[in-house]
């Protein structure tokens, strides 16, 4: 059975955003997934990358992050949260984000997941990015809601192509940088202004979405076979 | 005189980016700014926006965040740690950011001084945002450390370009969309493998870059005048 990492950024039990996360969870179990959650508000997650994170100091001079992260994860001393959080990305074969879109990315919760949980060496080092990212042979996806009226984005809305521009940072300096496969997010535009039967139908959208996820769209990366060792451009 | 806000996330006091920061104060305050300090690892700040931002609920059933940080704000019953940071960025004529660089965004203790600080109402509303964004007239920079060589990014980098395509959520996305003028920041590249010469001359030059601050380039941002009242294309 494939394993699914539900990793999610919401505060409120009855938000939508939490709805959205309970029905991508009940598809996956449905269509032969087994469930690892990340509820990061739930867990009380720490975002904030520090000195703390490591129980010894490979150079206890000068801290730099990246070596520390790498020193520490080989010797056994990094924060218990963040080896637990590790481990179960690893178990996972595909990981699904939800979280409520906030400035264009996700909210802090989440993104100091990232900071603290993609350490430099497990995840990716100098030439393993992308295609040879340290994650590679794992899917990734996500599900967000967005405070914007759906023609605000795109290639003739105000804010330009979301998740191919304002969200590059994600989907492809993130998850795909770490080599992940990663699938288009689906998308819940304009919600607390929605009527019921909306909100109803978008959440029934969701759940087709990730009954057949594998027949969605990927999110292009850049392909290494057109640059160098120094990765030039060839 | 000018008042130059300073939004500092660096865990350590000998890091190359606090040396940055400290160096941008020297020449911020020789060219006759007032600064403001928000060092927000020293500060203790706390990203994760919750309901514990507020007072009281203006909709005590379901909350909605947005709706929430207008009512407390209003009512005067916003977190106090997030009143006295949205009172300083009023102060300020520029902002200034400096962080190294976590997956192609600000580090979580600094992203999650967006999503608290910049509140929906004060910063930005459903048709204030670019130029009409709440904190027009004011002005914004960066300086931060990139983890790669510079041949990474741009047109012809594995990345892609950097201010104007991975950043975008950033530059365009926060600052730029509360109305901000963005000036481009000032990126240092591969720091901890630089000898000293290399990282002394980084500093100098990031001290002429913030010397003359005003000639630099902006980053362009929608113009309103392309789009209709409901931010269709015309």
């Amino acid at each position: 059975m494939p394993t699914a990492l539900l990793v999610h950024a919401h505060s409120e039990r009855d938000s939508f955003v939490t709805a959205m996360r309970d029905r991508i969870a009940e598809t996956l179990s449905a269509s032969g997934h087994d469930l690892i959650h990340s509820d990061l508000y739930e867990m009380g997650f720490n975002p904030v990358l520090s000195p703390m994170d490591f129980g010894e100091r490979g150079n206890p001079d000068h801290l730099v992050y990246a070596l520390e992260q790498r020193h520490n994860f080989n010797a056994g001393t990094l924060a218990p949260d963040l080896v637990a959080e590790i481990e179960k990305v690893k178990q996972a074969d595909l990981i699904v984000l939800t979280f409520p879109l906030f400035w264009f990315g996700t909210p802090a919760i989440m993104k100091g997941w990232f900071d603290r949980v993609f350490i430099s060496g497990e995840f990716y080092g100098g030439k393993t990015i992308y295609e040879r990212g340290g994650m590679a042979g794992k899917k990734a996806s996500a599900a967000f809601s967005l405070g914007g009226r759906e023609d605000m984005v795109g290639a003739r809305g105000i804010h330009g192509p979301l998740v191919h521009g304002m969200l590059r940072h994600l989907f492809q300096g993130t998850l795909g940088y770490v080599g992940m496969e990663v699938i288009e997010p689906f998308v819940a535009h304009n919600i607390p202004y929605q009527p019921l039967e909306v909100r109803r139908k978008c959440l029934d959208d969701l759940s087709a979405y990730f009954a057949d996820l594998d027949s969605k769209p990927r999110i292009p990366i850049p392909d290494l076979a057109n640059f160098g060792p120094r990765f030039e451009q060839l």
